[in-house]
């Protein structure tokens, strides 16, 4: 078994003394483990990690943003596929992109971890430097706090503090018929990198660079912080969400909350380079992927198309992201539809919802 | 099987159509009737259930204070012994006990849910039944966000924001040498439940109305939240935290925190009067009960000498509560004892911590 020699050989503590577990360390052992790997906890912070709460100091004319969301083990990652590194920096990350589609700035987290006493410390280790990493990477997120259970598999359940000026608050329920359907970056790429993650032959069929940053997208992905806060600052995006489920969801999401239908066009759509050959590879439809597939963490937003130049503009100069017009908000009673080669068809059901209703089409949650 | 027959006569529709389980409402469905459940937002809150983040006003003059604690299946509860009112009750008062250590108020709840495909959307029903019956209880708690995952067992992950003048925050790490120990109501009631849930031979061999009142304690604890509140407002206070793992355990993380010994007089404890009876008919030591039991949810907390007598008096008068001086604190070198009859031993490792160091006495966990 060659395989497992060389394992051996690359760490020989394992002959000598066992990886120790979660249960080896105790909660206390842990607990000291993660505060160290916390870091430092900001000037804001009045009380950190090590009381009943952390305190914080909220800015007097900001508002306080707080939102929350989980990465369950063989429900949206597996620790055959994804390091303990890629698995904080997302769950960390998918959090972050909460607070700047508001058009807020991350500022702590909560980390509430389940954990299976048999996990390897070095697994939490590992999480902590993803968290940690993110954090340094999104301007300095404090990591101020949390919770340690017992479960039969991981869970990394975080909770995201941020603030933003109360004139810069972008919530989904403002747009209006006649304003441009935007979208920053590309679409269909974590999808992309989720497929190639779950099948090595098809992987290879894929050329290695396109298919290493489709796989990246999946693994840690990049929201877009920077893009969030200017376009909150413009005052003049009136509606915003970024893309955890897919575009056809999302942007449902949208239309549900502000009461109007979109006709999207799907040759401006900016499909992801890394999409058509995973598609073709995979046998799949690439329109389907770069609209049904989520996790792309972009921001989504509606703007009055007097504003779209300056905004877009502004956007590019100071964030380096290029937006993307790729529809139009019309009346309700249009529906929300998507134009393909002049035929037109409803958004329809793409993107992944958790608990599918029974009759959906089997492997539509895909590995999440 | 009478057994069956009696369930098909008390559940007539079960014959007709199956209960509903989450898998068949969808997310979509669920999250209609979590924001339904929910109730209104406050007036302090800009944004509640639906959208990116929920975004709050956090007055100008108070400190925020931010915690999260989770509930998860047959680890903290079984479904076989908790209703879901009571799962979603106990998730709520955990994390306002803690912001109720701090002498904050309790404001605003986020609840993260893992939730299996097959579970009866009725028990979600409950959940948010037991949450908002404590969310009133408590003053007004908002239910303004949360999120929804899919797992293999329920998890129940809350975390609650609250705020206090920053004059008022009582942390863990003020007690001093020649400090009171002071604790409020009794110890040992919610242990004593535990053991009484467990085992119904036990039970019938307990008073019924003592039995109760046990088994409510450990199925919906009552924290402390306006004694905490009262007891920040005097400034008194030097170090405070609630007795979630034990009188042991928690007193020690005082002692930890503040650098300093503690002396507990077993003859001052304010034992519960469930517990000596529970005690002997489970042929345990009702000392380990009222000691090492945690989920009392009483609140622990450090005076100067000179201040007991006020500081207790106005917490009598405002809220009701009463608290004992239990034993005092001591210079660190002379460690952490409890005295007996005229002996002297440690505290030790009484109380139940998460992932117990191998060789733990087994059973040490309990029934969490």
């Amino acid at each position: 078994m060659p395989r497992v020699s060389r394992r051996a050989r690359a760490r020989p503590r394992r002959t000598a003394a066992p990886d120790p577990r979660v249960a080896d360390v105790g909660e206390l052992g842990l607990l000291a483990r993660i505060t160290e790997a916390s870091g430092p906890p900001g000037p804001d912070v009045v009380v950190g990690i090590g009381d009943d709460t952390a305190a914080v100091r909220v800015p007097a004319d900001r508002l306080s943003l707080v939102t929350t969301d989980a990465l369950v083990e063989d429900v949206h990652f597996r620790r055959r596929t994804s390091t303990p590194e890629d698995v904080g920096w997302k769950a960390l990350a998918i959090n972050a992109s909460d607070i700047a589609a508001m058009g807020g700035r991350p500022r702590h987290a909560l980390v509430s971890l389940m954990l299976p006493p048999d996990l390897p410390v070095v697994w939490v280790d590992g999480l902590y430097a993803g968290l940690r990493a993110m954090a340094v990477a999104a301007g300095g997120i404090g990591l101020i706090g949390g919770n340690l259970a017992q479960a039969e598999c991981v869970v990394v359940d975080v909770t995201m503090l941020g603030d933003v000026a109360p004139g810069c608050l972008v919530r989904r329920d403002g747009a209006r018929v006649g304003d441009l359907v935007v979208v920053t970056g590309t679409l269909g790429r974590a999808a992309a990198g989720l497929v190639l993650l779950d099948n090595t032959m098809i992987r290879n069929m894929v050329e290695p660079t396109l298919a290493a940053r489709a796989v990246a997208a999946q693994r840690r992905p990049q929201p877009r912080l920077g893009a969030g806060r200017v376009l909150g600052e413009t005052r003049a995006v009136r509606a915003m969400i970024d893309l955890s489920d897919g575009l056809a969801l999302d942007l449902g999401r949208i239309c549900e909350a502000s009461g109007v239908g979109v006709r999207v066009d799907a040759a401006r759509l900016p499909v992801d380079p890394c999409v058509l050959p995973t598609a073709a590879a995979a046998r799949l439809d690439a329109l389907d992927l770069a609209v049904g597939g989520g996790e792309d963490y972009e921001l989504l937003f509606a703007l009055g198309p007097g504003d779209a130049g300056a905004v877009l503009g502004r956007l590019e100069r100071e964030t380096d992201t290029s937006g993307v017009v790729i529809g139009r908000f019309v009346p309700r009673e249009e529906g929300c539809t998507i134009v393909r080669d002049g035929a037109s068809r409803a958004l329809g059901e793409g993107g992944w919802t958790h608990f599918r209703r029974r009759g959906a089409r089997p492997g539509a949650e895909g590995g999440r």
